[in-house]
């Protein structure tokens, strides 16, 4: 099987102009099959500030109203898609930025919750990510650029965790591809101190992420990314590692930061 | 060759959800090859509005200054072009939503003037329109929706006019296809009298315009439009309509409008 690259930026590595095109430069330069997947970041939030519509976070989750659906539609696919698609053209990538409906790429169900109404967020169905139609992509040279906005099929857009997104895409893909998922962000790893990001973990299996989740070792904001990463791993994917967006390489090997490994 | 319809709407339906759905159910129901190319509306100018964010129109053209620029990318290519893919998918229709940056669908080239200085917009270049991958699009049954958003190559994306936009993809196009091009619009076509909607000129020949333009019966904001129109026309198109957005049919034939001859 060929190998795939997904790589997932987050919200610190597009907020910051300089880091954003040094991502894109080296994301650029990967010569084999790749995906990239992109959150959001502070600039929705600001955006929403602006207009003065208040945002409501249940548990370090927001809201999404409807208003602040259409804001992270706008800034999301809007903003932040076409700029890095734009980018990547100007470097010779023959990107192509996606949200969840365009196609009927990635089919999501709105989130039903007894205890809390998140308002427009939808998970990923079963079969809702149409394999082929990335295959198709990936075999015409396109690199598809993911925004976390999905759709249910019935007219509605849902706002989608993007680290969700980028482990489902993996294991989705994984049965026709070496997937190799690496999910970048504003640290080195996963840290052991937080305050140190030198103390990142080069290696880390599950069982050891238990021991340190129950020692209160990992910081609480990691675990939801972990619990993706280590799904995807679990599931399929043949790589998965997170590292610092500068980290990344050519080659996409040996990279500085923490690989994950099953059992 | 095969029929392809490709329809454009302007931003008096978007801004009318009401009219958008209907329009958007009637669309849905041509079943034959088909793009929607879409404009903008009321939302940018009041999103900017609310940011305050000074517009600037020379002889009614918005000048398209950095913030401008990207407040008309989150509204085009985010919320309306999103808005129609859904809803499109709704009713069944594998639309996919584009920007002339994704997959570099549509490349063109800051507009140099010496005496006004239009800012971020564009230009669509010679061969600046990926026919092929249109071609692809339509015969692996997607419905194309294009958002009036290009892009340099150089990383630079650019406001471009969307009655232009459908104009050069109807010409680029007509070497593969039977091309049909659609203005709807909230007009029932043409008018002698401005003030009176039954006034439209059910066939209007290029003679006759030039005739009109000269006696001033032709209202000035109707010129732009219909010097795009009978650019099509005259360059490949085999039929061109104007029309109000709720006479268009399934058929696509013997609509209620304005329809344009060469010569």
């Amino acid at each position: 099987m060929k190998k795939l690259h997904i790589l997932k930026i987050g919200g610190n590595i597009i907020d910051d102009p300089t880091q954003l095109n040094r991502f894109i430069q080296h994301f650029s330069e990967i010569n084999e099959l790749k995906i990239l997947i992109h959150g959001g970041g502070k600039l929705a939030t600001e955006l929403a500030h602006k207009l003065g519509i208040k945002q409501t976070l249940i548990e370090g989750r927001r809201i999404t109203d409807s208003e602040t659906l259409n804001i992270t539609v706008m800034v999301y696919v809007g903003l932040i898609n076409k700029t890095i698609v734009a980018k990547l053209q100007a470097h010779n990538n023959n990107a192509i930025g996606f949200c969840g409906a365009d196609g009927n790429l990635i089919k999501s169900k709105k989130r039903e919750n007894a205890e809390i109404d998140y308002g427009y967020v939808g998970d990923i169905i079963e079969h809702g990510i149409d394999v082929k139609q990335f295959e198709q992509l990936l075999e015409t040279s396109k690199i598809p650029v993911i925004s976390p906005i999905t759709h249910d099929g019935k007219g509605n857009l849902l706002n989608t965790n993007a680290d969700t997104m980028a482990s489902k895409i993996a294991i989705a893909l994984s049965s026709f591809y070496d997937v190799h998922l690496t999910y970048c962000f504003e640290k080195n790893g996963v840290l052991l101190d937080v305050e140190n990001d030198e103390s990142f973990i080069p290696i880390l299996k599950k069982a050891d992420y238990f021991n340190l989740k129950k020692e209160h070792t990992i910081s609480k904001g990691m675990i939801p990314k972990l619990d993706n990463a280590f799904s995807a791993i679990e599931n399929g994917a043949k790589q998965v590692t997170i590292c610092h967006a500068k980290n990344i390489s050519k080659q996409m090997e040996n990279m500085r930061g923490t690989q994950l490994l099953k059992g």
